[in-house]
């Protein structure tokens, strides 16, 4: 096994924004540059950066440049309009804002101001990461069998992820695990990255059709279910790729313990329900047509559904916190009932 | 709208099996011709042909088949050879037993005999499909939206199909619907053969990822659903395709009526409990390869997932009976208490 979970997904090097170009993987490893705050919101558009951590850090570190760029006898009204140009991006994230917010603040003092909090705030995503992996590793026995969905690797937070953070120190301290990587349809970060970042770390796992999933539950094949999260109401009810609430309603039946994993700036203290969370829906070709490497190495798109037929994309659902056992934060693991008491 | 729903998908002409082949749709409608058994089992183990009912009169058809091409001298221990090779091609489907041992029987007098009880099991499989539509049709409601899962429409069955029967009926009778489509990872038969049916039959539908049926459930859209089936205990425990499961599990959830249709040839009256119910394991590369058509109009391969991953593909899962709320079948509309009655 390697450290390399505890290595960054996007960082500042020579005042550019330097990611992993998320869209190649897993035929190739890249690294996205990005030079000016436009070039990184399209970043976070295509999904180049993905992932609830990636995308906050992005967001901070956009609204940087954002500053940078700003004209000195325009400069609020440009971060202004910049602000709401990059939360555009992925409404349904929650630490795109938090990302945002924490930067804003700082951005009408000065660009220099600004970087500080940006990359205070990327810190602070991989710093928490960490702590998840510790809390969650302590929930979990020596030979568990772990369903993940969608990802939520070191790829979806600055370092460490969300999800996986668990995974990975449990593995570290020699557990041995097993787990099932929902292919997470329709844009397979499952099978595309959770299974390439499990294959990075040496740690034992299988791709399932997202069908499966419940059908493993039955079988008593599932101990937990350990996903992250795009954002979380003060009451629980939490937004995550769509699926994830299939998922947990299968748990519930079958009596498999539920976990959210994510950080602080994935909670919204202005969102008292899951009612509130607006919910993306993306373009229906990302259903219709799937991209994958062919025999030759060639990265190609394909037709997989009736050529007259149209498809619906949300890109996202709300499990309702009934349905979830808990959240491993960087504070510990918690309840909904605690997330209000917290936010309050 | 078209009456295409009452043509067969499989049939006898001049003494050889025809069937449209399964494979090469949405993009390319072609019919496949089968002069012998095994060309027959070729066919069904590569689904050429493919669904409950279909399978069955394939299966039919090709036990006529291994009679007529039976050598004298050897004549019962070359169909019985043929009748175990026939079956072990789907081992989930109870149909294809229900049509290889309807023929069986009489093959042992003669391949005359064969063939006069191999088209009358297609025929009654069609009879099904129309009957099963009529029942189905009455628990329709106009201004009803209906979800369903994997293909079980003309082309699962000789004609008519099993769960899209009451849906053309409905439409037939100006109903107002909308159907939700699966896409049904691995294979897609539901955005490549159900939409592409739907569509030929005029019927509003849109193809959504198998992780977004429960989302759509949650939000008040579906009203119904209806699946067909691949073996059916008498305990009323359904074998369908994998997702069925998770499918019942959140329609339970949210009150929602969850309906199998098939006929009765899909049940099985030595199989007690969905535990008897062998599940298939199809090869891995279903899942981490997607076939598809290009731009060019070429059918390509490609690799959606991690190249160092394995994939786990069973093909199947059991939905328990508490979570069915009725069977549609060519008798009408029963309950699992019922299942138990007739095939004691």
């Amino acid at each position: 096994m390697n450290n390399n979970f505890e290595k960054r997904s996007i960082w500042l090097e020579n005042r550019k924004v330097y990611m992993i170009e998320q869209n190649l993987l897993p035929h190739k490893y890249e690294i996205f540059i990005s030079e000016n705050y436009k070039k990184t919101c399209f970043a976070i558009k295509t999904m180049i950066v993905r992932g609830a951590g990636a995308i906050g850090a992005a967001g901070a570190f956009a609204m940087w440049q954002a500053a940078n760029e700003a004209p000195k006898n325009n400069y609020n009204n440009f971060i202004e309009k910049a602000k709401e140009e990059i939360e555009a991006t992925r409404p349904t994230a929650r630490d795109l804002f938090s990302g945002v917010e924490s930067v804003y603040e700082k951005a009408v003092i000065s660009p220099e101001e600004a970087l500080k909090a940006a990359q205070k705030f990327a810190d602070k995503n991989a710093e928490a990461g960490k702590k998840i992996g510790k809390y969650g590793n302590s929930i979990i026995e020596d030979y568990t069998n772990i369903l993940t969905h969608c990802n939520a690797g070191r790829l979806a937070l600055v370092a460490h992820g969300s999800a996986l953070a668990p995974i990975y120190e449990a593995h570290k301290s020699s557990k041995k695990l097993f787990v099932y990587v929902d292919e997470t349809r329709p844009r397979n970060q499952g099978a595309r990255l959770t299974a390439w970042e499990l294959n990075e770390a040496g740690i034992r796992h299988a791709i399932i059709p997202d069908n499966a999933a419940a059908w493993y539950m039955s079988q008593g094949k599932i101990n937990m279910v350990i996903t992250g999260a795009d954002r979380i109401a003060t009451n629980g009810d939490t937004a995550n790729k769509i699926g994830t609430l299939e998922k947990a309603i299968a748990a519930k039946e079958y009596g498999i313990p539920f976990y959210i994993a994510a950080p602080l700036s994935t909670f919204d203290k202005e969102c008292k329900t899951g009612k509130e969370i607006p919910i993306e829906e993306r373009d229906q070709n990302e259903v219709l047509y799937q991209k994958g490497q062919d025999k030759d190495g060639i990265i190609r798109e394909v037709l997989v559904a009736s050529p007259d037929s149209e498809a619906l994309n949300p890109a996202f659902d709300v499990t309702p916190a009934k349905f979830i056992t808990g959240y491993i934060t960087e504070i510990g693991i918690i309840t909904s009932e605690q997330i209000a008491e917290i936010f309050k």
